[in-house]
């Protein structure tokens, strides 16, 4: 499994096409993730086609990989499927609930992340475009999501054209916790986040931000508390037009 | 990549521990996977005491897997330690929020399905429990999770000791649309679920149950809506009480 520990973003890949017929063998091989009850709540949107790239990139904010990969997948929650399954089979499906979207949606992220790891061991590379719950609201009009049906993630994949730097990481004992939460003290938080705040692209990160500090740039200019409080209004608004709203 | 292919469900677990070296080098690995904005929001807690087993049991309806398990690992979506990070280093996060929550939420679950492809790829098995949004408010009590943590997904991990048969799955282009959602006719439905309602395991499980179709047993005795809605309310107020709520 070097692929994982190997693992990088990409988001340059080659003018090559990803066969349909290895596309459906990961994401058949993909659907093996554990999923609630054997339900399987998810979907998945394939786009291949340069007008419904178009279409979807300014959810995305123009990211180039969404024009420019030849594949971007849309994992979706979907209780649609199911729901009208029961409703054939005289069952009365219950499912216009918030639980049941974070119970879709958790399907639906485990079956991307089995993607991305299967894509990457056949050669593929992917980047995962975190924007998807930004503008939920346009990806369900531009790819036509019917109720009960919610974007979680989108993954841009194509053959690497690029070979970034591995990104660093936290040191693993800043994520684990032995049999209870131990919140951190301050001296451990200085120690934890070192390692990420002495790396020169991160100091150069600073300096072109005009930052005082890193921290800065993810509070003050890449993750607003407006932005993101603006955006949790969006995406309520999204899930209770899915049908995902409680009440 | 056999083992994502071949993978099943690991109920019962070989009377054998998990070196600790092992655990983390697979936590270490799977932290590989793709983060926002490489912020890395999660935790991961790990049960290994007897007493904490107990305690946690309740909250996933005492399956017997989290006290027979040698491990459990419940993954948290975390914007706690960043948050600190940022009070810290004068700057004000803005991580109090639904949207906040879902970004986290999406961290945690990558982070859980690598380890368990990992886990799996080393001989381990595993069992995703699906109880931990149903009942996160316990589990905050058990593992002391303060504000602006909770918890997403519950692993249980062992060696073996059963070879179960490997579950059915919808055919791919039941979970599968090309360019834009198409959504299914009466016809569509009948034909992805046919395979499913046709297996001799399934059509005993109806009997036993009493039911007149498989879809009843979801809708009537496993995935109730009732519960759901009551269970939405416990997630709703578990995310206000751990400060994701918005307003």
């Amino acid at each position: 499994m070097d692929s994982i520990k190997n693992r990088r973003t990409i988001r340059k890949y080659k003018q090559e096409d990803i066969p349909e017929a290895l596309l459906n063998e990961l994401l058949e091989d993909a659907c093996r993730a554990s999923t609630m009850g054997n339900m399987q709540l998810y979907s998945v949107v394939v786009t291949r086609s340069e007008e419904m790239k178009k279409k979807l990139a300014p959810a995305h904010f123009n990211q180039p990989m969404v024009t420019s990969a030849p594949v971007v997948l849309t994992f979706c929650a979907d209780f649609n499927r199911f729901s009208k399954w029961c409703q054939q089979r005289k069952a009365v499906p219950g499912y216009d609930n918030s639980l049941s979207f974070l119970n879709a949606a958790t399907d639906a992220l485990l079956v991307t992340q089995n993607f991305c790891t299967l894509a990457e061991e056949r050669g593929l590379g992917i980047c995962y475009l975190g924007t998807t719950i930004y503008n939920p609201d346009q990806i369900v009009d531009v790819l036509q999501l019917p109720r009960l049906v919610m974007p979680v993630a989108t993954i841009t994949v194509g053959y690497p054209d690029e070979t970034p730097e591995q990104p660093d990481r936290l040191p693993l004992h800043g994520v684990l916790h032995q049999e209870v939460y131990h919140d951190y003290t301050e001296k451990q938080i200085d120690e934890i986040f070192s390692y990420k705040e002495s790396l020169p692209e991160n100091k150069h990160f600073v300096e072109l931000n005009h930052t005082e500090t890193l921290a800065q740039i993810f509070t003050d200019i890449r993750y607003k508390k407006a932005d993101n409080e603006a955006m949790s209004k969006v995406l309520a608004a999204t899930l209770a037009r899915q049908g995902f709203g409680d009440e």
